[in-house]
């Protein structure tokens, strides 16, 4: 069902990730070549209308825009030293997860090889490519990634970050932080109130509410950030530590994981010794921006 | 302006809270008793109206219901301690913060006085109070609320727990918990992101968007929690232990504090050693309910 005015596309690595997106082209009806070191893999995608190229740089030279998506960068180095040649005319997106350092330089190589390149990084399961709910983050030059928009676009929302081609691995790693320190508090909360006979299901819907409450608070804290002011607007953070002690006093009592909860009120504690007990909440800042590793 | 028809109430204690509160009531047309340590606290509430009982045990007496919104429990203690007599027919909430077995505590006492004791905790700061969005927790015995839920909904949402009466404290705890893992997986981000030069208002409709979105998963993953069961249906956690691996590696890269980062991977780590690697995160209660302090 190829639609000869369709930008043809190469997707290289075939997991359960690179399958998805091959497929997702196919169905959009994209002229779709595949590449996959282990050959078998391409087999469903053959049979739905793809085409197998014979080898990497045979991929990398079928179509304008080629996808990489595997395992890490250390593969994906080996797949462009695999092939030699020039990549001039190729608009290379790499979906790879990894660093911004590793994005950078892979963005560097690609360079010297005379193709374009954007970092991506998705922040979806297969299942969901193809559809608007896969967020699909892009870095690097705008003016490489306008061209493709819409044929990425088939893939899920496709969101431009900027020009450095480490900021998509740099949000996608934030975001994780966030995705798990949620369920982690939730977690938390949800151990503490089974100690008193309350199912996780009841707990639910209140964590629920107070995360996506917190949450609209976050634009609003940010020019605080930004303006390296901190009026304690709402409640200094002398008294929030107080009940940040209840927090470690409740899960040491209940025999629970205590762990998180000394990790909150040590970085305040801190941010309290360093002069800032009068601030609001988002003077921690300064103790997110300082390394230290515990 | 007092409404004959309004339940009469009592506040005991003064402090920015409980000014509030006894201001909510006043409003309301509740004929209002006060009484705090330092007397002259009370100036503004008498000049609008409210009654300054000369001792606490008068000011226990005054009221079918009395406030409780001191510092802390030792206060509560203190207090209740100096007034004898009986409390039989008094209905004491006690919204003063501490923990749950400071709740469970002091509603042993109450008890022991004879009076009817609920314990409480608000999710609000003073200025939000007579407002819905002043949510307030309940916990005790349900029927020594009803009669006066209309009254107390004068302060804000009056939200009941159950009948043990630590509920509470825990609910209020684990909330907190969850602001504060929001808040700083926020400024996780936005420490990492201002590494390449982006602010924190460009960040935070970001952040906003997946606490939202993974605060909408919570419902669903309470039950495999309540059910003991991890399939892995989205992903996992083998996978998402190499992702937090790239979290620490680009906070430590990047010279940012990578505590939170690292206890993140370490709680998924010790799953996985336990043979956990192939299910969802969710399996990851074993290690919140399990004692451990860092
Ligand atoms: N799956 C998800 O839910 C998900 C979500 C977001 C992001 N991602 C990211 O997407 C990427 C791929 O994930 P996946 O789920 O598709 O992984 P996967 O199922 O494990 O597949 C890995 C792919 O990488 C290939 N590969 C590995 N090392 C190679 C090498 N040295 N040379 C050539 N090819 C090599 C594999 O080829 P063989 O078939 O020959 O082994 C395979 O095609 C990863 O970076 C992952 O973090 C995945
Ligand atoms: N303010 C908030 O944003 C907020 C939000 C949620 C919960 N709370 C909780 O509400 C409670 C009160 O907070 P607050 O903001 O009103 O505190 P506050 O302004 O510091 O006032 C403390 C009150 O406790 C009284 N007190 C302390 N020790 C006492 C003792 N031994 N005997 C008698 N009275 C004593 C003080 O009396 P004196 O005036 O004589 O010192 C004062 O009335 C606390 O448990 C707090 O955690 C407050």
């Amino acid at each position: 069902m190829n639609d000869r005015t369709a930008t043809p596309v190469t997707v290289i690595g075939l997991g359960l990730m690179g399958q998805a997106l091959a497929a997702a082209f196919l169905k959009a009806g994209h002229p779709t070549t595949v590449w996959n070191r282990t050959t078998s893999r391409a087999d469903q995608l053959v049979a739905g209308g793809a085409r197998l190229a014979p080898t990497v740089g045979d991929a990398l030279q079928a179509s304008p825009l080629t996808i990489i998506c595997v395992t890490d960068y250390e593969a994906v180095h080996e797949l462009l030293g695999a092939s030699d040649g020039t990549l001039e005319g190729t608009t290379l997106i790499n979906l790879t997860s990894g660093t911004s350092a590793q994005a950078r330089q892979a963005a560097q190589r690609a360079a010297g090889r005379g193709a374009r390149y954007l970092d991506g990084a998705i922040m979806a399961i297969p299942q969901t490519i193809g559809t608007d709910e896969a967020v699909i983050l892009h870095s690097g030059p705008r003016a490489d990634l306008e061209p493709y928009e819409q044929t990425l676009g088939v893939l899920g929302t496709i969101t431009y970050l900027g020009a450095d081609p480490g900021l998509a691995s740099l949000y996608d790693a934030a975001g994780l932080a966030m995705m798990w320190s949620v369920l982690n508090a939730w977690l938390q909360g949800t151990a503490l109130l089974r100690t008193a006979g309350v199912d996780a299901a009841t707990f639910a819907p209140f964590a629920r509410e107070i995360a996506t409450g917190v949450a609209g608070w976050l634009p609003g804290y940010a020019e605080q950030v930004d303006g390296g002011s901190f009026p304690a607007e709402v409640s200094a953070l002398e008294t929030d530590a107080r009940a940040m002690a209840h927090l470690v006093e409740e899960s040491e009592a209940a025999g629970v994981n205590a762990e998180l909860p000394k990790l909150i009120k040590a970085m305040a504690d801190r941010a309290i010794a360093a002069g800032h007990g009068g601030e609001q909440y988002p003077v921690l800042i300064e103790e997110f921006v300082t390394p230290r590793s515990g």
